[in-house]
């Protein structure tokens, strides 16, 4: 073992490896392949990556001494681990430096879980106009009257058969053509990108091509891998973004980059990475499974021998990289950024612009992504710093630049994207809603995983709590304590956890815990001496810790939700409307939330209760639109152009509007639709509690 | 040591390594960055790579046995390799396999010597138009009311200021651009493609941008470095081909290609290192100097230490890569595809179709030439498989298609290129000239390097030889012989030779060697019996060896010189007319050869002497007129759509043109410009030897 070097094992996975001195714990997770939440991108202030230096453990590794395996206790650690866990060996991995051989044990609470991620593409209709076309020629072979070029033949006859005319063809293309043309028989399939440029030459008469729409979210990504040809989506793929051990939300990535002379080209090559096994996987699917084969009997252990074991009847199309011939590909203007490898830090800071609004029409081979060589990814165009490609994504899958209706689509990712208007006028604007609405960044905040708290009953008499985990299909009070295995709380839970706090008087109007409470749920924090309720005892949870709800907590919804409210309440202002026409909520959000209580809580304004749908992944069913359908593409761009971003913060009563929005439930008057909707006494109950002009809320 | 490998030691360079069993020694010898002669592309059939291998100095290197240490003797060694020097230990290094440890002599004329390279660049009327042009735009800061792209901001700037509109940006430029834009306090220096796509980004002011026109030869390439705001020639730099190891000629390395998988990937790749090693030497030529530091007096031996020696009153422009922004490259249709990777297989098969003929603009980056990253490369288009770019480059500089004289130019590389006509017609063709009039293929033949004869007299009386030498300038007779050094004969020897041997009667019209001679420098060879002439003494030589001419050299010549007089001749039929107006040679040949010898040895129909010129690198001076002139690229792709190409050897009387265009001297009668330029008693002579209809060769 060199002396610049160290051996470091991480616990429980065990993975192990050599790190050079002097990196932090988690620079050496990564290089080891461990998943350490890292929500603040190392700014040292997120305080979610808690580790357990295992100084006992050392001498049965064979580490002789733990002295100097550390640097010394570091001030931002004070925040976040007490004296008691100090003792016990607690650190931050942030700060703590490698400056020997270490086992490390890592709690679940800190281990960046694998999410449950679905995002499966919807039924929009789109018209059959894809960017890439495959053409069959029959080309006259070469004569000594004749000689022309290969190249020259086939477009000749691609102008006489198809009537193309002006055809380049890239490089890596044409490379196939000799070969392609003389194996053919002087065949040969043409895949043409936007009648322009060829793409593909194959022998013979082929008449499929595939492609690849790409959502990239800031916590997942899902590519729909579709037939060019029927437009059918052959299969849906996901993955966690890659670049989630680098930071939870879009500013802690950009921090990242500022703070690490490499970040940007890491996280981006982690998410081409990312976006390469997921192609791979997509391909994977054409092919019948691998079955391991049986061993004989008397047969020792051989090397895994797989045989395939085709579905009968069933036809497998059996693809290679090469048949993936166009990708779109859009994303939130920081993602779309790092990826592209254009520098971030300029979006992070007002007035957040962003390096283009252009949609862009980039070689894959440019950025790295394998599929057929000569292809091209359109990347979506960017309306604002703040409203993305993927904001352009639901636009283009929602049109509402096609109708009258004035659309209010609400994109709640780890920011809030808002577009408001009609085929006359169209705005957006963004609301920094931060990711609590999605769960991130409170207490026991979680991504949707296994052991998630999603849904969530409070009994206003005991205060007695029901609730059900991701993973597990029984309510808590139809389970035994230990069966629970809960974890956290993800985003689809916290509205209800909001609701229910409030509707069972745990907490009042402004958000503050309730001077009466009616059991040892609510209490003080030991630590920090600030109320908290405990939604789940340690017992239940399988991080040997009661599952709590802090004062913080709450006031981090509600500034979530006020912001939300606030900056719709503000465009419909600014359009001269009253209320919306309809309200569409897009994300993963918007499948999973009840939209009454979500009117209940004051989410956005008031709208008929059947006018308010969850439209999916509609930034995903863009990205889709756009490949099969080039008109989409100009779309994107008219969209990036003609759609008016506002920035909602320089209104004048932006502070008093967001005042006012934070409040619990918010002003229950001026949502006539619930009447009939909401059980009578949950409206009863709202009614009493009209909120005060003042406030609490500084 | 593996039991896989081998130690090779290559003397007299005294390179040494290890190489896997199994190789053949021309494969060790590129390995070990030996240069051994290898004109054949490893057909086994030139002969050129003998070597010897010394098994007495075994011992010296401690190596204890030659048993078993090559594989055995090859029947096509005998072809070239007597039983004298087979006992000896001589091979050939094309099939002589590593089977242990070897000690292997490098004759001299088996090594690959360093040519004397010499292109430079012509005064040619040129426009000002190049493709990449630089503007400068000051650009508003964003502001939360105008929070726009960078990019966007740089767009409306320039269309404000510069008029131009719809600009894209390559994405590896665009990431220049947002520090660019705030270190140069939002003002700008854009390169723009063709008015089209952004390539560069800086910071401030910038006025300068600069170019490589580079003429791609099948033995030397040369580059122009150019100014690209003033069209200065800043720098001329050049370098043998360094795909000369895999084999002399077009068909060499078609042929190398075909026999190994990673052969034309190989050429490639050695092709385009050597074009990034030109590049490099332009930019260095823009730096001072390095001079060695001065060793303090006792000091010891320190690293070498240089400092920067600038030349009083000089500026040096300090460039780097990225401040090359366009190039342009033009080559023969064989060195355009293997360059490219696109297979030349089927250029190499009747009837001769490349790829394509388009030109193109393919992206630097895409075949790894380092320059401004998102640069392109502009390639010139193709004329036909054997008349390729190089000679659209050719037709760029020289523009017959803009006057009425009726032009034949002529460029003699490896193989002869035609075009005759006028702006009312053009035709091209190729002829298969062999590469014997630029000194290859003959037994003595070589590159214009030191140590070849260039020029040469026979006393007609004695026949006695006075000749030069490359690197020498006093001529044999006012020299010692032993400070001669012959080597061989280069191209521009080559008319001489042939026309000094018949002047003098060494050799008849019909090209046999005469009955009667007057020198034992007349003798018939001792191996072959053939006849051969000593045009140097073992004695003046630098490999130990008389340097002959033999009968099949002659014959060789007269092929060359036959079937070029030939194709010119069918040519100027064919567009009917008498002769050509005026006749252009282009190359090196064309530089260097006496026009009145080349009349007389009839090369090609005859014209007024002064209407015969030497263009020089006329090809090279196209492509720079492409790089200084989008114009040109344009016309490049009108050349290669309109010079129609004639395939001569399909004629009807091809094969008795032919025939009778090998006699020497070719029909004097025909050469009436030639009475009064000629000395009388050469005329007089040439006169007399009509040459008969029938003729020996076969």
């Amino acid at each position: 073992m060199s002396e610049d070097t160290a051996t470091i094992i991480f616990q429980p996975s065990g993975q192990r490896g050599e790190v050079p001195k002097g990196i932090t714990l988690i620079e050496a997770s990564r290089k080891l392949g461990v998943d350490i939440e890292a929500l603040c991108g190392e700014k040292k202030v997120c305080g979610k990556c808690i580790i357990r230096i295992e100084e006992g453990h050392y001498e049965k590794y064979n580490i002789t001494s733990s002295m100097g395996h550390t640097n010394e206790w570091q001030e931002e650690e004070d925040k976040f681990i007490n004296a008691e866990n100090k003792a016990k060996g607690y650190r931050l991995g942030c700060v703590t430096k490698v400056e020997g051989d270490m086992l490390v044990f890592v709690p679940e609470e800190s281990r960046a879980g694998k999410q449950v991620v679905s995002k499966a593409a919807r039924d929009i209709p789109i018209d059959w106009n894809p960017a890439v076309r495959v053409y069959y020629a029959q080309v006259d072979p070469p004569t000594f009257e004749e000689p022309l070029g290969d190249f020259e033949r086939v477009c000749n006859a691609l102008e006489r058969e198809h009537g193309l005319t002006n055809l380049t063809a890239d490089l890596f293309a044409l490379r196939q053509l000799p070969h392609a043309l003389r194996n053919g028989d002087w065949s040969v399939t043409v895949s043409v990108w936007n009648n322009k440029e060829v793409i593909r030459f194959r022998p013979g008469k082929q008449e499929k091509t595939y492609g690849i729409a790409f959502d990239i979210g800031t916590t997942t990504c899902a590519g729909y891998f579709c037939d060019l040809t029927t437009m059918e989506v052959l299969d849906t793929v996901s993955m966690m973004n890659p670049q989630c051990k680098y930071g939870e939300d879009v500013m802690a990535r950009i921090t990242f980059h500022m703070m690490n002379e490499d970040g940007l080209q890491r996280m981006s090559e982690d998410l081409i990475e990312g976006i390469n096994e997921l192609i791979d996987k997509a391909i994977a699917g054409t092919y019948p499974p691998k079955k391991k084969k049986k061993k004989k009997k008397g047969q020792k252990d051989a090397p895994d021998e797989y045989v395939e074991a085709p579905e009968e009847g069933k036809t497998y199309l059996r693809l290679t990289r090469d048949d993936i011939e166009d990708l779109t590909l859009g994303g939130n203007t920081a993602m779309h950024h790092i990826l592209l490898q254009l520098d971030p830090e300029f979006v992070g800071l007002a007035p957040f612009p962003p390096v283009l609004h252009h949609s862009m029409n980039i070689k894959c081979r440019d950025i790295g992504i394998n599929i057929t060589p000569s292809a091209y990814v359109f990347v979506l165009s960017i309306e604002a710093g703040f409203v993305g490609a993927d904001n352009v994504g639901v636009l283009l899958a929602e049109e509402p630049y096609k109708g009258e209706q004035n659309q209010l689509i609400i994109d709640i990712g780890t920011n809030g994207e808002l577009v408001l208007g009609n085929r006359h006028k169209l705005i957006s604007s963004s609301c920094a809603t931060g990711p609590a609405l999605e769960g991130a960044q409170l207490s026991f905040g979680m991504r949707a995983a296994p052991g998630a708290i999603e849904r969530i009953e409070i009994d206003p008499e005991t205060h007695e709590v029901n609730y059900k985990v991701i993973g597990r299909d029984a309510f808590r009070k139809f389970s035994k304590p230990e069966e629970m295995q809960a974890k956290g709380i993800c985003g689809s839970g916290i509205l209800d956890v909001l609701a229910e706090l409030y509707r069972s008087g745990v907490i009042t109007k402004t958000g503050v815990f309730a001077k009466e409470q009616k059991s040892n749920r609510s209490r003080r924090n030991p630590d920090t001496k600030m109320p908290e309720f405990v939604l789940a005892w340690k017992e239940e949870s399988s991080i040997e810790k009661d599952i709590v709800i802090t004062q913080k907590d709450v006031r981090q919804i509600q500034l979530a939700k006020g912001a939300l409210y606030a900056g719709c309440k503000l465009m419909v202002r600014r359009m001269g409307l009253e209320n919306p026409d309809c309200v569409k909520i897009a994300g993963a959000f918007g499948t999973h939330v009840d939209r009454e209580k979500a009117l209940i809580m004051g989410l956005f304004p008031d709208c008929p209760i059947d006018m308010i749908q969850g439209v999916g992944n509609a930034a995903g069913d863009g990205c889709r639109a756009a490949l099969l359908d080039v008109k989409k593409r100009i779309e994107s761009d008219w969209c990036s152009r003609n759609v008016e971003y506002i920035e909602l913060t320089v209104e004048s009563d932006f502070q008093q509007q967001f005042m006012e929005a934070m409040q619990l439930p918010h002003m229950t008057d001026e949502f006539p639709h619930l009447e009939g909707l909401v059980a009578p006494e949950i409206l009863h109950q709202m009614k009493d509690q009209i909120v005060p002009k003042d406030t609490h809320m500084k």
